[in-house]
C-alpha cells in the first residue's frame, strides 16, 4: 500500500478533527497557571461549560481522558460494597463494569444485545427487583455500537428512587440534547476529543446537588480525581493540580465557536448528518448496525458479507486518506463507524460516502458511483436555505 | 442568507487552503532575519525552490504578490521603448500589457478569444513580422479562463530568435510540468498562494543565463524589485530588504511537503483532479470554458443560461461554505472557477461537485443528485491501488 494521500480526513468518533483556529490557540506560548491571566481563562470556560452541560452546577475540567472522568464519577459518589446497575450494551458499557468491579462495588449487569438501546422497562424491573441499587450507570451514546440510550426515560426512574444516575455523555454532550438539570442526571461526563473539537486530554464532569451530597459520604478512594477539591479550587478560578494549560486555550476557543453556532443548531447539524449518512449507507446497500435509536455522533454499518472490515478500514486510511473507526470485540472486522460529531459538516458525509463507494468497488462490490452520495444529498438539501431571487 | 456553516472550503484558484502544519510553522515566534538561524532557512529554501522550478538558476523570493513578480520580470530584463509581444487571452494576459505600458514599452498585443489557448503559430507569425520583438510575455496557465498555453512550443520559437520568454507561471509552477531550464524559459514567476500551499505574500522569480545577461543592460527603473541585488544577497543566504519572515517558515515547511510527495505525483494529482472535475461538471450538464488545453490548476464552467453566476457563487459560499471563484470582466456572472491545485485532493472535487449539485438544484435546475459526483468517482477510481488480497 502506498503512503497516505496529501489530504487526510479524521472521521472517527474520537479523536475528531480540530479546527485550525483551535490548533493555533493551543500553539500559543505556555503561561504559568497560577496567574491572573490563566485564572481568567478558567473563569470564562467555567461559565461556557455550564451552558453546554445545561446545568447551574460546576463543570469540573480534569487533565484526563474520558475514562478518567468515568472513574471520577464512580469514586466520588459510591462506597465499597454498594450495589450498582451497569447497562452493558457495548464496549463502553463494559467499561463501567470494569471500573466498578475494580473499586469493589457489587455490579448488577444489565446486558443488552450489541446494536440495540437498553429498554427503560428493563432498568425499571432491575430497580424493583433490587431496591438497594445505589446507582445506574449507562452511556448516553454507546460509541462502539452507534446507539443512543433513552436517558430521559431512565432519569424518570432514578429520580423516583433514591438512585443516582451516572451518565457517560462522552459522545453525547454537545451532540444531542442532554439537559443535565432538566432531566435530573446526577453525574454527566464528557471528553475533549468529541463534540468539543479538541485533541484528547481533558475530561469534563458535572455533579447534581444529590451527587455532591453523595460525595460527602462516598468512601471509594480518590486523590487525583477528588472532585470536591477541584470544586473548591474552581471557585477560585484555578485547579487543584497542574492543568493542561494549552488545551485550556483550545477549550476556551472551541467553546466560543460552539456557543456562537448555538447548541440547537449543533444538535440539528449532527442529526442531519446522521440521517444523511444512514440514507447514503443504505443506498450503497450496507446494513445499519443501529436499527433504532441511532446515535447522532456516529453511524455504524456492517461491511458486506465476505469482505474484511479491517482491510476496508485500512484501505480507506492509506489509499484514500479517510480515517474511520472499525469494530471492537464481537464487531471487530465486521463494521465500520463513520463519525459526524464535532467539527464535521455536510461535505464530510459526502466524503465518507464517496470514499466508501470507491473502496468497496475496489474490493469487488457492485457499486454504482454516486448513488449513496446522491441519497445523502437529498437529506442535506432539506436543510438548505432557498436561493436568492433571480434578477 | 444565514451565516456561513461551521466548516468552510477554500477552493478558489488562489488564495488556496493552507495545511495546518504550515499554519503552525507560520505561527512560530518571529526571529530576526540577520541571524545564522534565519540564514539557514533561506539556504534550505533556496535549494528546494530550484527543484520545484527545475532550474540550476537562483530562484529569488520576494515579499510581494505574484503581480510584483510579474513587474520584476519586466523591469529587470527590458528597456524603455523596446517592443514586446503580450499574449492577451484573459485577465492576467491583460496584466502583462498594463505593466509593460506603464513602464513605457511598446506593446504588440496578441489577442486570443477568452477560453482558448494561444496558438504557437500566431506567436511565430508575430515574431516573423516584427523581428525587433525583444520579449514574449505569456501566462502558462491563464487563471481567468482556466486555460493552459503551449509554453514548450512557444519556447522553441523564442530560443530560435533573440527573444526573451517571460512566463507567468503563477498557477502553473508546482501544478504541471514547467521545466524552466529544459524548455529554455527566460523568466519564470510564481506566487505563494497557489501550488505552494501558503498564504499570499511571496513571489518567486527565476532568470535564465540569457535573462541575467539582459538584466545587466536593462534600463527600466527598479529598486525594491532589483533582482541583481537580491541575487547577491541570496548568495549570502539573506535578502536585500526585510523578508516576510514567518511566511518563510511556512515556505520551508510547504516545500518539504511538496518534495516529499514528489513533483511527478503532484502533477499527476492535479491532472486527475482536473479530469474528474471536468467529467463531473459535464455530467451535471455544465458547459466547460476550456474546450481544449484545460489548466490542471482550475476548471471553468459556464453557469446554466438564465442563472446568475454571482448569485450561485454567493450561495455556495454562505449556504454551503464552499468558496469558488466567479468570472472576471466579460465572464463576470457567467462562469464559476473550481480550483484543484495546491493542497487539494480527491474529496475536494467530490465536495465541490456535490455542492454545485445542491446549489443548482436550489436555483431550480434539473439535477440528479450524485450524477456529477459519480462521474468524477469513475475518474478518481482509475488511480486507486488494488485492494489488499482478502484472507
Amino acid at each position: 500500500m502506498k503512503a497516505r494521500p496529501l489530504k487526510n480526513y479524521l472521521l472517527a468518533p474520537g479523536p475528531t478533527a480540530v479546527p485550525a483556529e483551535v490548533l493555533l490557540q493551543i500553539a500559543s506560548p505556555t503561561i504559568h497557571h497560577r496567574t491572573p491571566e490563566f485564572e481568567k481563562i478558567v473563569s470564562g470556560v467555567r461559565e461556557q461549560l455550564k451552558e453546554v452541560f445545561a446545568t447551574t452546577q460546576d463543570v469540573i475540567v480534569l487533565a484526563a481522558s474520558g475514562t478518567g472522568g468515568m472513574e471520577a464519577a464512580v469514586t466520588n459518589t459510591l462506597s465499597p460494597g454498594e450495589v450498582v446497575l451497569c447497562v452493558n450494551a457495548g464496549k463502553f458499557g463494559e467499561r463501567w463494569l470494569n471500573i466498578c468491579r475494580t473499586f469493589g462495588l457489587e455490579v448488577e449487569e444489565l446486558r443488552v444485545e450489541w446494536g440495540r438501546p437498553v429498554e427503560a422497562g428493563a432498568v425499571e424491573s432491575a430497580l424493583r427487583r433490587r431496591p438497594e441499587i445505589r446507582a445506574v450507570l449507562v452511556q448516553a451514546s454507546e460509541t462502539s455500537t452507534a446507539v443512543l440510550h433513552p436517558i430521559e426515560a431512565i432519569s424518570r426512574l432514578t429520580r423516583a428512587h433514591d438512585t443516582l444516575l451516572l451518565v457517560d455523555g462522552i459522545t453525547a454532550v454537545g451532540v444531542t440534547e442532554m439537559p443535565m438539570d432538566r432531566w435530573g442526571i446526577d453525574v454527566l461526563v464528557s471528553g475533549s476529543q468529541k463534540a468539543f473539537m479538541l485533541p484528547p486530554g481533558l475530561a469534563f464532569i458535572a455533579l447534581s446537588e444529590r451527587a455532591w451530597r453523595a460525595s460527602e459520604s462516598a468512601k471509594l478512594p480518590r486523590f487525583y480525581f477528588d472532585l470536591r477539591r477541584e470544586r473548591d479550587n474552581l471557585h477560585k478560578n484555578t485547579t487543584a493540580y497542574t492543568p493542561a494549560i494549552n488545551l485550556m486555550y483550545g477549550l476556551s476557543c472551541a467553546l466560543g465557536m460552539m456557543l456562537e453556532e448555538g447548541l440547537p443548531a449543533i444538535f440539528a447539524r449532527c442529526d442531519r448528518l446522521m440521517r444523511a449518512t444512514r440514507a447514503g449507507a443504505q443506498a450503497i446497500g450496507l446494513e445499519l448496525v443501529a436499527k433504532e435509536s441511532p446515535s447522532p455522533a456516529v453511524t455504524g454499518v456492517f461491511t458486506p458479507p465476505g469482505l474484511d472490515g479491517g482491510a476496508i478500514q485500512k484501505y480507506l486510511r492509506y489509499a484514500l486518506g479517510v480515517e474511520v473507526a472499525g469494530g471492537q470485540d464481537q464487531f471487530k472486522g465486521k463494521i465500520l463507524r463513520l463519525a459526524h460529531l464535532g467539527f464535521t459538516g455536510d461535505f464530510d458525509v459526502i466524503t465518507v460516502l464517496a470514499a466508501l463507494e470507491l473502496a468497496l468497488s475496489r474490493f469487488g462490490a457492485e457499486i454504482a458511483f454516486g448513488r449513496g452520495v446522491g441519497q445523502a444529498q437529498t437529506i442535506l438539501a432539506e436543510a438548505l436555505p432557498p436561493a436568492a431571487p433571480q434578477g
